[in-house]
């Protein structure tokens, strides 16, 4: 057993995702030896791109991570992914994986009180249905809505930026409007997406009051922490709890420009990334 | 010879080089059989990665025209690729290969009376330098600035939206800032990415009376008819023209979803695309 997790993106927003396991996982932080994160970013972005394209890609992305680098537990910290590419990834791997949309609609379910949900995501994710699939699992009604300016305005660095609030508003309002012709009175809206959190400020101010903004990353981080040390007994987690009183490793892949996810990097994970090293998938 | 123009682009947006290559060769008609265009969506964007990546993925496709779909002659209509892998494009196929940036430059020198121009363009055309190069070459002086956010908001369809015409506003007064920090009279303005024309009604609003606004599609358009035509003699043009005298044949291929891009192609080419055939790089 390594003791090595995962963490799949096509691009650096699933460095929000290793930031919440880094602060979720931290009283259990002798557990986890290793944390391997590799964004295919030559080929992001995967919101854009269609089912079949997605699959291939993540499938490759998911064995590189468990052949090349060992992980036992695979974290596809990739909305996007999650929602089109889960079943592949899971086909393609014999180690547990766990996306982010069932874990958001679970918090979604323990948040609202009115079972009206809201998610905001890129193209492919709300085309996919997969948060309409989840939350209905759990009863909930849910209005999803593609929002594909807000990655690039995040990408700009426009996170405290007018530009960004408003187009926020703009779509905000048209996804409300939407709720309200339909009868709903939702009280719970769901960041579909890695890049969201780094603008939840400027969403929560435009959210009416009572409702409460979820972040799947968080959400994510808490299953993880449950998942992975459920699978492992407790006379082993002391063991290596008592092997490993350092904070894990951190090792980070990219399959394009490790400059750009060193210089872009840090503002998802909330602090330097350290070194990046390139892999060629054979995209 | 088979009179076929391949034209390639990483997405959607070289179907405006398309558009004007199908208007100013119309009096030519007869002498281009047919046009093939690959949009290779499966990998785009190109403008967000490195130059190894982007030669690789233009490499492919060009020899995909040229040994798959005959091209005898080939526009790259992506400033990016032009950029980036000319040079690897014309390494890799036998026929003769034209980019954007070398006659969107020869235009700008046309223009210019002051000989200082603007060029706006995505990241990785910016970080090339190769407008830079290509108008210093012919004496000019030159500030490239790359304007990210405009891709996306012309794809999210936001041509003639508020957000839009704010955002190409605090781009263009950043760059004309610069300029006037450079001593420079800048009086023209070259549009260095090809979904730059669909805004191109906004961008002339903002630009200061005087500054004229060049459109590098244009351009090529109007080189790729010199050239094509220089390369036959005119005893084969004529002979061409006789048997040839309807309109020339179009045929799409992209990487990814064909019916996203039967969709938005459209608004780039200017009528619809007719079906779209799904073609695999092996990416």
């Amino acid at each position: 057993m390594s003791n090595t997790i995962g963490v799949f993106d096509s691009g650096f927003g699933g460095l929000t995702v290793l930031h919440e396991l880094l602060n979720s996982l931290s009283t259990h932080e002798g557990a986890v030896a290793r944390y391997v994160f590799l964004g295919d970013t030559a080929r992001l972005p995967y919101g854009s791109k269609s089912r079949r394209t997605i699959a291939r890609y993540a499938a490759e992305s998911a064995r590189y991570l468990v052949e090349q680098q060992g992980a036992d537990f695979l974290v596809i910290a990739c909305n996007t992914a999650s929602a089109l590419a889960l079943d592949a990834i899971q086909e393609s791997v014999k180690v547990p994986v766990l996306g982010v949309i069932t874990p958001g609609a679970a918090a979604a379910r323990a948040a609202s009180k009115t079972g009206d949900v809201l998610v905001i995501a890129t193209d492919a994710t709300v085309q996919s249905h997969a948060y309409t699939a989840a939350c209905r699992a759990h009863g909930l009604r849910v209005i999803e809505k593609a929002c594909p300016l807000l990655v690039p305005l995040v990408e700009e660095g426009w996170t405290h930026h007018p530009v960004t609030a408003e187009v926020i508003r703009i779509y905000i309002n048209e996804l409300l409007a939407h709720a309200d012709d339909e009868g709903m009175q939702p009280d719970t809206l769901v960041l579909g997406c890695t890049h969201y959190p780094l603008i939840r400020g400027l969403i929560e101010k435009v959210v009416p009051a009572g409702v409460r903004v979820i972040d799947s990353a968080e959400a994510t981080a808490a299953e993880v922490a449950q998942q992975f040390f459920d699978v492992k007994t407790s006379a082993v987690l002391k063991k290596v709890e008592a092997q490993l009183s350092v904070a894990p490793e951190l090792a980070f892949f990219a399959t394009d420009s490790v400059e750009k996810f060193e210089r872009l990097g840090s503002r998802f994970l909330g602090h330097a990334t350290g070194p990046v090293q390139l892999v060629d998938l054979g995209g």
